[in-house]
């Protein structure tokens, strides 16, 4: 499952473990209760969410592959509860990829001014590679605007706490736009989960309604 | 895969997320480099875990059920990075059943005491519920060698660091059986990170040889 | 600054770094704004806690020496964002000191049982110890309910989780005990993000009015 | 105490909590061992260096002052176990400081270059603001080379790994200028824990003889 983010951008579900049942099975070990039915099921997540019972959530885990702007993956790495590997410009040499703004957020005389910036210094980085600088230091000229990759592992409470705050109009526009991808498999993967989280313990604003 | 582990506990594998090829996956994305071969892989692995590069390995979970005593339960949960979500005394009756050291490790006029006191103990424990006496209060006569379970998910770089503290004949001899059940599961799931990490960073001395 | 805490126990503050201004110098770096004066220090804690930027108060730390009974400490050791070092019962022997609910809590027959109970265990540990049974088996009969002491390192946003979840009627009794004797320190060492957190993001009810 | 690195950066210590001693009276606590004189404390030291005995490292904290440029953090937020808070392109102007590797390390024409891409795309940024567009949005061309500013907390015991892996000579030149500077600092405020991790377990070069 792949959702198209941006104009070079995606989130990919690489691998996940678990589901709802995850979430019903840790739940149900505190208790010592026995399986239920799919109703009862809900019941039960319903419960957790409402009276902040998080630590079942952490028995469900998602890794996913995100192609981004730094400038958003930098916002993205603060969440520290997950695992990530991401591209390295010391060992690899950076494509011509840069995020612009689309015509319907910015006006034409400031795109061109941006890809015009882009493009000197990609041409930069290029020449510096070419007369023997290294990468890591070649790189440096190159804008926050640049694409990078990144594997990222992440549990359901995590994952969840990320939408809670990126998933909401005070996050960079940018930003909102990819807590969305990640939204709709997460609720692809955990119906239940997702539909009461929305409902109980979710604080931003753009999966409301 | 249910291990047996003491005389009433076990570690079982209940779900897992990847193997070895999503550490090369992850290890890859760092150097845009190509999938490779079996043999390449073996290789990569070898590397990562001979240059401590450990954040690969964050990208395969498991979630185990484990049933056992206490005191080791106790030292388990001191492991952070991990997930728990464990039976509870307070909302269901813990059941008759206590670690008893084997007389292979105990004579036999103390595993008698032992066995008269948890004998007591439980009784007291039975005579305060059936006297109206909240659960919550009534465990606190419980002996630490009262068998617990709990649900565990981990993921192999964490996992790791578990055994080489515990899979080592610095810990307790009780801990060291479960260790060495936690480490059989996890070479059958990840071999080839598995004979790297006992080769190249493990610490502890159980698993050499 | 220490304060008991049931028959046995106690909660004492051994080290802190930082305060309120320590909030507000680590909120001041994210707008590159000026030091305020107390009121307008009070207005930035304010609006931090409402809308849940957490993070400042994670550059506030506090070093605490604590004596609980084990049955509180395995609860106070589910929360994983803090350090924590314990007495060891492996290097060490007990102490003849159990968790004894007072005659406001429970009825003086059951009391009785519980404390026969406890003596009969601790007699049967000293008697396995004299007879050479090493300490890490002997005091497999030892109850819940033995006082154990710990050295707890938590930073202020990490501690308001806890007492969001333990300063609350829904935790254990004696567990609540604990939560309020941690609360009145917090309180005293940053009095500013005390109240603005009972306000705005205290989900707990006992600190309430 | 303030450490100036590259051209505009700097390490300031700002905060701490504890040093030696409070490994010390962490280790302690674990065997109810009384506190000892200078030189068993160092012994101590040395015994829970030498067996990775990590936890009483974590009870030291520090918050420091930083100022690097964006490659650099990206680097240095990847430790996941601490706390940052980071100056804010979407709340305040970014100043037009950028990293110019020094003569020693670069050819003066390779240098030119470097300085006119970032002339040019601090040029361009101004542009944009100036004709209303939001910093969020016009920061996108700037090089990763800018300098940006962050408060960090962090334990010993997790400084201790950042120094093993940034105080190297597989780290990129430029990080481990900041990482000597941390390590500095470190010394000087815990200097027997310094010395007992540079000789038991530090993994990298830089710091050895």
């Amino acid at each position: 499952m792949r959702i198209d983010v941006l104009d070079h951008g995606f989130v990919e579900l690489v691998d996940h473990m678990g589901d709802d049942t995850s979430v019903v099975r840790a739940a149900r070990i505190c208790h010592a209760s026995q399986p239920g039915d799919e109703e009862r099921d809900r019941q039960l997540i319903e419960f957790l969410m409402k009276n902040r019972h998080e630590t079942p959530f952490e028995h469900v885990t998602f890794t996913f592959h995100i192609k981004c702007p730094i400038f958003v993956a930098r916002q993205w790495m603060r969440h520290r509860i997950a695992s990530y590997n991401e591209l390295s410009g010391r060992y690899s040499e950076y494509e011509d990829e840069f995020y612009v703004p689309g015509k319907d957020r910015l006006d034409e005389k400031s795109i061109e001014k941006i890809e015009k910036t882009y493009r000197l210094a990609y041409e930069t980085y290029q020449e510096l590679i070419a007369s023997g600088v290294r990468r890591e230091i070649a790189r440096m000229v190159l804008p926050v605007a640049l694409y990078t990759q990144f594997v990222w592992t992440v549990n359901a409470r995590s994952l969840m706490n990320f939408l809670s705050l990126r998933a909401d109009s005070h996050a960079q526009w940018e930003m909102q736009q990819y807590a969305l991808a990640v939204a709709q498999i997460f609720k692809s993967i955990c119906p239940k989960s997702y539909e009461a989280f929305v409902r109980y313990t979710y604080r931003g604003d753009l999966l409301k309604g």
